[in-house]
């Protein structure tokens, strides 16, 4: 018999009724032959909540990072809710099941409380258990300090888990959200995006991290590098009705026919500084940007260009939005120190990218996009590129056209 | 510097205000120089919505009795929300404090998941802690079995918890409540009623099993056992204002001036079975209520009345009101094998008592109470005794008017 790991999300659970078409998805699979393991998140609204009520507690409005602790005691208590009520439903049709808590795994962390990374699943007694016909149902999202303490993996933590718990089994990890796969792009801006058979790591990684929201970028890292099989599938689907194949996340050998691009992504959360009449003399980029790592502040896209006048430049870079005003603060504590003339930030920016391992190969896919664009009249700001991706930065306003015209522009509604 | 548990119950950290308010009480506590353990409750409201969610799971609907196992886990929730929340109240308002698990410390019970009872509080690490200078803030209710599962203690099961903690500790226990102190009856219904200094270990343990709902009747047990002062006052003070003495719990060598009567408790919780011509033979009463037993229905008062025939009987007895229907289909499935006339169901009844150490050496107790209710004209339907209280049981409608006038003929408004 084959191992399984499974993983639903907060609206996958978000209710009683919910959590029983959860049961009814894990039954099938069981029926099936395979060993289940189950990672579950909190009940959709849940972890708002408690989030909520730590933050009442003072603990954001303090800025009291010592307490990230104690947010992990409270916000963890979510997920040990769902995954008690999941194990009691599957009881109550009529299958083996028994909850288990990221300490009783026990799933051990780092000690970076609020987003602490994974360091070992000792998973030797879960995988026994289950092979005694026990399906395991796991509260994600959480684990245990070397201290003894809980602790969470920040927000989308329960992808992670169920990646590496599915690295420690051996087995595959199915993700069930309340989409029914990966997409060549979001299907609420472009109605004729297809849905993908098959997408590589890489590929995925690079469209999680710019902003499609269907896996966390960790817990595809952690795929890559474990090489665990994913696949992403819907759990919205009635009594009787299987769940589709979804799309299968996998290496990039393993997909035949090899796109050129595979998908369109877009992210919103942008925010671009632009800093005027900075003096061109070594040590300032290496100043201005050690500064904002010192501040936890990441800075994704780049451009610097010489001004009019010979000896200065200018210079334009993106944080997330959440970041813009502490980066702009940071930056502008240097003015005197470093001489440049004013710097602006603009958070009406969108960025939007093409990726696909197919470029590796094929030149004139930067063409196509900027010919594209073009056409459209939509001016492109700042320009990066990965091995396997391109990515624009334009007007926020024009998101979805762009959007639209790259899809069209590379036929993937042909796919 | 000595040690202190102080215990708080769900009204006492029903929000956030009431949090920040018992870190005031906790605060003052500190700053008179005392290390302290506070043991908390859940939200108050909080478990109820989750034991609502486990009946929606199946819990009860489907009788499921393996299930309690995850009953606990999702429970057990609420304690461990708010140890987290007062943990970062009280370092908000600049105290060094942790939160504790019962699995952290540990707690370790049986495995009677959903009523588990204590078996060993292995406090030397959170001793150690509180040294250190750290206040411990634990999750009441729950534990951890042996086979390293979350068990909870039942219903009010924190106060047991602060008690077990204390003994542990060596430390005395304050339970704070919605009440300041213990009274000499229910002051809802008898206006003049007195809050008590001190009641003794065996008062205290009548008092509460017999409906005085200010603590678990478990934790005074353990109170008694272990010898643990424990205090009842309350939490509702406003900032500044000191909680007052409460009533201290203590044991009967303590308590100078001792008193006959020292409440008057009163339980609505009862239901009355009568069974009408039981035959007069050797082994009927053993084997009604060995049924009873196997089924763990509690009986309480149990009386036997010779009928007009000499070779039969009828016999009534007490049960708690949420057995009263099981145990009348007990009583009826051995109808046929015993061989008694008919069984009737009285659940308008109530019981209310007299207790007071006093009574040990005090003649006349009884002879004042069944005056008292003779001269209001309620009529007394079966009677129980203990060496320190006299219980009866009336008509409820009864119960306020017996309360008063037993109130009135021990002179307890002047205690």
């Amino acid at each position: 018999m084959s191992r399984l790991v499974m993983k639903f999300g907060g609206t996958s659970v978000a209710d009683l009724e919910r959590i029983r078409r959860v049961g009814r998805l894990v039954a099938a699979e069981v029926e099936a032959g395979r060993k289940v393991a189950v990672v579950v998140s909190a009940m959709a609204g849940k972890t708002n909540e408690l989030v909520a009520w730590t933050d009442g507690a003072g603990a954001a409005a303090q800025g009291l990072p010592d307490s990230d602790d104690e947010y992990d005691v409270v916000v963890a208590s979510g997920e040990q809710v769902t995954a008690g009520l999941l194990a009691m439903t599957l009881r109550n049709m009529g299958l083996n099941a028994r909850s288990w808590m990221g300490w009783q795994i026990p799933i051990v962390t780092d000690e970076a409380h609020g987003r602490a990374r994974i360091e070992d699943v000792r998973g030797a007694v879960l995988g026994e258990a289950m092979d005694r016909g026990e399906i395991a149902v796991i509260a994600g999202f959480q684990g245990i300090s070397p201290s003894g303490r809980i602790t969470t993996l920040g927000r989308g933590g329960s992808d992670t888990s169920a990646v590496a718990i599915a690295a420690a089994l051996g087995a595959p990890c199915d993700i069930y959200t309340d989409v029914d796969g990966v997409y060549t792009t979001d299907p609420r801006i472009e109605s004729r995006a297809r849905k993908l058979a098959k997408i590589s790591y890489e590929e995925m990684l690079e469209m999680a991290s710019l902003g499609a929201k269907v896996l966390q970028t960790r817990s595809v890292e952690l795929a890559m590098s474990q090489r665990v099989p994913v696949r992403v599938l819907s759990s919205f689907v009635e009594p009787g009705e299987a769940p589709g194949q979804g799309t299968i996340v996998c290496d990039e050998e393993e997909i035949v026919e090899k796109r050129i691009v595979s998908g369109v992504a877009y992210s919103r959360d942008e925010a671009k500084l632009t800093l005027f009449g900075l003096p061109d003399h070594p040590g300032v980029s290496s100043r201005i940007f050690g500064a904002l790592a010192d501040a936890n502040v990441n800075v994704d896209m780049i451009v610097q260009a010489h001004a009019r006048t010979a000896d200065s430049a200018n210079m334009e870079f993106t944080v997330g939005k959440r970041d813009a005003k502490r980066a702009e603060e940071i930056v502008n504590s240097l003015k005197h120190e470093i001489g440049f003339e004013s710097v602006a930030l603009d958070e009406d920016v969108a960025k939007v990218s093409v990726v696909g391992v197919g470029m590796r190969s094929h030149s004139g896919v930067a063409k196509t996009m900027f010919k594209a664009l073009a056409e459209k009249g939509v001016n492109i700001q700042v320009i990066s590129t990965s091995e396997i991706k391109i990515s624009v930065l334009i007007d926020a306003a024009y998101t979805e056209l762009a959007v639209r015209a790259l899809h069209a522009a590379y036929a993937l509604d042909q796919v």
